[in-house]
Order: structure tokens, then sequence, then C-alpha cells
């Protein structure tokens, strides 16, 4: 009765050099909560051939679910299908929907294929195809791998048309009171109800605003009732603490 | 006379749940490619005892250094330097310098130790201290890890200090060219141009401006020469095809 769980792999030398922050990973991580999906790893790699297929091999089969982004255009950088068709010991060949959706995507747009287009028709043999409304080129699903386009509006396309064929689970449910004091001052009783709602993860997060020390202090799960009572209880140590502050 | 290589691990529930966009990341590949240090793995992972211990084992042997964030504070959920110590073999244990910075920094602020406090004095037996001028509490280093805090600005006055006493290698350094064309439009030729220059990373990042495709084609390397020459050949190209999609 447990949730699925899944890992991201975001495949990028943009990501490792600093050249781009990756915001994916928050959107699939975000999206995943809402359909009860367990997100326990991700992982960050180069555009490189033998990384993709290592880490490919290495997490496939530890999650119900992997998700990739990035590698699948139309340039030499893009290796990502052939990667993963290689990780699954398939040919790469080209999709006959895939190439026709290509196709006709140019040439409503009164363009044609040339070779730089026509390779992102070539997908490992078996592929379900992953349609985006966006860019039109698809991504595709091989076993329990999704692989998806990198940049973000395309993905989150791809992500949406993914979400509703994956097994759901009973939805992570998050809730937080924020207490003007530093976490140090209110983490002896923040661990003591750790210690009394084991099924409810607890975070303690600092932060400052307007120069004070503040902290959230979340509270995660999907046993409901365990959560409320939880936050019950956090609430109230949250005000003595306070009461205590003040005199 | 390759650079030293590198990987990131950041431990935190909060990133994987989407809660928070992590940007430590960027920060990290951003000042690792000015100290001429090749990032070549970022890993996200939750605060739990056995992925910490397990994705440092995995990784401390592949890369020169690993650089960890996250779960070295106050409070329940804060199990990176018990985990470290675990991975190394070693007891965690009170450092005696690290507790006479923390307790002279509550101190100046007119406050005392608490338990929560003192907890962030225990360290693995061996660790170096790294030093922080934000909120005194100190990361530390063993052997090649180096365990910094998640807030982003504590993390970055720590990676300061660290940075000066790594093996610096020599810098990639970056350039690049937009062009207001389609990525698939410039394929080919940039293709040919990756193949002449070996030594120089090639990656093609498309975009929309103002509604229309445009590519920031981007070269990297660490022999200059070499880049400013493929910078050139680049530079001929897009003039040509931009020229060519004038008539």
């Amino acid at each position: 009765m447990s949730n699925p769980t899944a890992a991201v792999i975001i495949i990028g030398n943009e990501v490792l050099s600093g050249r781009t922050l990756d915001t994916n990973t928050q959107v699939i991580a975000t999206k995943l909560v809402t359909s009860g999906i367990d997100l326990q790893e991700v992982r960050v790699i180069p555009d490189n051939h033998k990384a993709i297929v290592d880490t490919v091999l290495a997490v496939k089969d530890l999650y119900d679910y992997i998700f990739t982004t990035g590698g699948i255009g139309p340039t030499h950088d893009d290796i990502t299908s052939e990667a993963i068709a290689d990780a699954f010991g398939v040919p790469l060949i080209r999709n006959r929907e895939a190439y026709q959706i290509i196709k006709d995507s140019y040439h409503k747009r009164g363009q044609e294929l040339n070779p730089a287009r026509e390779k992102m028709a070539y997908l490992p043999e078996g592929s379900k195809l992953i349609y985006n409304c966006v860019s039109a080129a698809p991504g595709f699903n091989l076993g329990n791998v999704y692989v998806m386009a990198g940049v973000p509006h395309i993905m989150q396309a791809m992500l949406e048309f993914i979400l509703p064929t994956l097994k759901q689970g009973k939805p992570v449910r998050s809730m937080n009171i924020d207490i003007m004091l530093g976490e140090s001052l209110i983490a002896v009783e923040f661990a003591g109800l750790q210690k009394k709602y084991p099924e409810v993860e607890m975070g303690s997060y600092p932060y400052e605003t307007a120069g004070k020390h503040a902290t959230s202090l979340v509270l995660r799960s999907n046993h409901y009732e365990q959560l409320e009572s939880a936050y019950k209880e956090l609430d109230m140590i949250a005000q003595a603490k306070l009461n205590n502050f003040k005199h």
C-alpha cells in the first residue's frame, strides 16, 4: 500500500556548468506529490553516452518510474535517445508515427524536414510516444523510463501527458507553521513531536525576515489524521514557546 | 594534466518534495568552473541516514572532491554529520574548536548553549573545520568530502573558505553566439564544427524571444586557442546562415 517511487535524471552539461538553473526538478517534484508518487532521488549528469547509460541502468530497477529531461532535440549534442536504446539493448529506429508528426508539424509551418529534424524521429525500438502540444516532436516511454525534453515548457507539456498514465498513490499533504524564533529554540520539542508521530515527516527550515530569525516547521504525511493531530500539537507547542519568550 | 573532478550531493527532503528550488547547485557549479574543477555529477537525496551513507560511499572514490549541502543544523532532521561519520567508519565526537566557536557566538548575542545548539559541535572524528562568517556554526571536511550548510548564503560563505584550499585546474572558458534561427537550421554545420574541434564542447540551446525561435550556440573548453578558432568559424557559419535566410 506504499506509494509508487520515482527518480529524475536531468541530462545537461548546461546545468553542471552553472549556465542554467535547473527548474525542471521542482516542477516534476511538485506534480509527483499531487499524484502520490514519491520522488526519492535526482541525478544531474552530462550529455555523455556512458554517463546516461550507466545512470539509467543504476536507477531503473530501484524505482517504479524514471523520468529524464534533456537531450532529445535535433543537434549533435542530443544523444539521450541513442543512450536509452543502448541501456535497453534495443536498436534506434525511425518511429513511423513520430516521423509523421514531425513532418506534418514542419509542413504546417511551410517548412521541410532536414536530417537534423528527422533525427528526432529516431527512437528506441518499442517506445511509446509522449505527445507534446508545444513543439510537436515527441518524447518517449520505454519500460519504466519516461524521456522528456529539457526545455521547461515542453517538458511540462510532456509531463501533463504522462501523469494520468501512471499508477497514482496517496498524495502526501504538507502543513507548516512559521515561528519567529531561531530553530534551535524549538528543536527539542520538535524532535519530541517527531518521535511521537513517526508517520509524519518533520522538517525545520530556518530563514531570516526583516533581519530576524524565523523558522518554518513543515509536517508532511499521507496519514492525514496523524498529520492533523501533529499539526494541532505543534501549534500548541509554538504558542507556548512564543508566550514563554514574551515574558 | 586534466582538471580535478567533483560531485555535489544535495541533501534535503525539501528539494525532493518541490517545496524548495535548489539554487546551491548553480552557485557551486559556477564557482568550480572558475577554479578549473570539473563538476561531473549532482545527486539530490533525502534526509535519510542510509541514503546519505550509500551515496557518499558510491561517489567518494569516483571524483577528487565531493561537496554536500544540507543537514548540519540543530534540529532532529539534521543527520548529515552522523551519516558522514558512519560512511567513514569513525565516531561522531564533540569537536573542541567547533564547540568553542558555537558557544562564543551565542554568548556574543547574550544567549546560552542548549542541547540543540551543542549538537552542531558534534563532528566525525578527524574532521577539519570549514569556517563560516555568517552563522558561526562550522561545516567540516573529512577526506575528500566537504560538508556544508544548506541555507544558501551560509553555504556560499563556506564555499568561499574551501575553494582556495583545493587543487586548481585550468578553467573552462565559455563563448557563445546567439542566432535568430531554430536550432535545426544550423544543426548540420554545428555538428561538423564539433567534429573538427573535439576538444571544444559544443552545446545548442533553443529558446524563444519575442515569439521567434532563437538558439544559443555555446562553446566550452580550456584549450583556449582551439576555443577561439572554433568561435571564429562558428561566427562565419552563423553570418552565412543568416544571409542565406535573408535572401
